[in-house]
């Protein structure tokens, strides 16, 4: 028998919470039997809840909290007085060792400042990055920072670029994989400082990672890279654009079949095709936002998806501790660290 | 009879110029019967293509000039060796009112540094802005600045905010347009320093703008506002994350269809309704970047594009001078010197 593996859940983050959050479970055990749960919250509407989903009431213990995150609290005054929350003691039982990771679909900052605040940086880490998967032509990549940082420096950069270098060999097992910065051009002399003190140091030929150099926002979708590094503005607004123009092709294709009688019955004809197309895109799919540089597997699930969706957040939190990432980045930034080529240039000349 | 509206072109701009470019001017006239053109180029690949578009030879005064600035040339060496190219050239020629506007697919920082210098900016304008259209759920956007100036501070923000209103009134016909500034969160709180002293700003309720306030990536194509506003390198990046986004929906959709005998026979039943889609997303309908606040209408085609699209481009310029856009920006900016409600919060406290 293999052994569970034990999230912490924050059952009353996100719009439909809790409802939303336990079905979600439901649908991650029958993908995952080797689930278990840790949920937080309140035990007068989770309990009613459990009732309905005995597979998740045997494989779940739950500890009741009255107190909840609000979506709109800040991050600060929710780390001073969200001792209590649902959010904070899911995260402190990753740190005591009850879980082995966490979810959540509530207040991002406020997930983000707590996990911090609870669970550390992992050892060689200033600042944990968020980081998600994008579909692309090829297959699909990894993008960071997608809102953590607002502001970040090329040391930054090149951290979360070996994060998003282990990342990638763990989680999406590629061998070697690749790596470029986000720019407004190719061209080395193009962008401001932070990207090009970042890939004047990624360039370092002593550095085990396959640099790539500078992608622009087209390369997202074509897959030139396996990883795409981005200080947390940016990649921000490019996720969040990637989305709003999946809605708005999607949208128009449906308006286009539902215009005339041809295209309607063109697309029941083309339905199972329609179908596999409509599923690689599925918003759902992508859903689970990692936050990574932790001591501690941390995932924040968009506050607005159904189970389906919330089910794929956990299967996220699933897949990055069965895959050891975290044993991966502390091994490759402790030896980065001991080695010549460190990611310090200045190191080199001593 | 209406008085003709004569472009500069430079015909040595883009991957396969002067033909695109010469076919595009013959695309044009189709539409724009209106239109004459300065052309400028190497003479001996010019006129024999103008021999087969005869309707592009009777509009058409040749200029030769054997020089062309290439793509890879920085823009700072364009600007001093580049005297005589071709780009150049068409430049000069709306300086000296020979001609109302000015079309190249050429290399886009030496054009931006040509332009700027020839032309100069408008009054009241520090830097110029790289703006286009973007479809949107509702119709269509326009969003500056797009790659011309990578770092703004919330002055440039606020004078984009400014010729972009104006745009969205003279060239998208709107009463009242809405402006938004892109950020990563819609609340006052979030983003950096340049984007909340910006939003401060445009929040004074003397300025006759209407300002949305914080718009985010997925605000693009949900049409939220009419003008978005962000700084070069977040919108280049934006602007090409939604074509690479645009790109990978197409190209799988295609697959889809593809993919079997069912979805080959409903595609073609459905083929008029996915040919208006189509048609609605064609990039080369959006061709056609604008350089906003120089004193002459300044138009950049991509460099890849076909003769459809080229003509696009000059199309957009056409609509420009028609819609007298830059009057239009010069007597917005002399009103807000003069009346109370400056640009500058720190006039009114005298």
């Amino acid at each position: 028998m293999t052994e569970r593996v034990i999230l912490s859940v924050d059952a009353m983050g996100g719009d439909d919470a809790p409802f939303v959050v336990i079905e979600g479970m439901d649908l991650a055990l029958k993908r995952m039997p080797d689930l278990g749960f840790l949920l937080f919250g309140d035990e007068s509407k989770i309990l009613p809840l459990l009732g309905r989903f005995p597979r998740v009431k045997a494989l779940t213990e739950c500890r009741h909290t009255p107190d909840a995150v609000s979506n709109d609290e800040k991050a600060g005054a929710a780390l001073r007085s969200g001792r209590n929350s649902s959010m904070r003691l899911a995260i402190n039982a990753v740190a005591s060792g009850e879980s082995s990771g966490v979810v959540s679909a509530g207040n991002t900052g406020a997930l983000m400042a707590m996990a911090k605040f609870v669970l550390k940086t992992l050892p060689g880490i200033d600042r944990p990055a968020i980081a998600t998967y994008f579909p692309t032509l090829r297959n699909e990549c990894v993008m960071l920072d997608l809102g953590a940082n607002i502001l970040c420096d090329a040391d930054n950069l090149v951290q979360f670029a070996v994060m998003g270098e282990v990342f990638a060999r763990h989680v999406l097992k590629l061998n070697q994989p690749t790596i470029g910065i986000l720019n407004v051009g190719s061209e080395d002399l193009k962008g401001h400082d932070s990207v090009k003190q970042a890939a004047a140091i990624l360039s370092d030929t002593n550095l085990p990672i396959r640099f790539y150099g500078f992608v622009e926002g087209d390369d997202i979708g074509a897959g030139t890279v396996d990883v795409i590094v981005t200080d947390g503005f940016t990649g921000n607004v490019a996720l969040k654009t990637a989305e709003g123009t999946a809605r708005l092709f999607s949208t128009s294709l449906r308006a286009a079949f539902k215009s005339s009688l041809l295209g309607k019955i063109g697309a029941l004809v083309a339905m199972p095709a329609l179908n596999k197309f409509r599923d690689r895109f599925d918003p759902r799919r992508y859903n689970g936002a990692m936050f990574l540089g932790l001591n501690g597997v941390c995932v924040k699930s968009h506050g607005g998806t159904d189970a389906f969706g919330f089910s794929c957040a956990l299967q996220v939190a699933h897949k990055l501790i069965k895959d050891q990432l975290n044993e991966g980045i502390k091994a490759d930034f402790a030896r980065l660290n001991v080695e010549p080529s460190s990611l310090d240039p200045a190191s080199q000349e001593e």
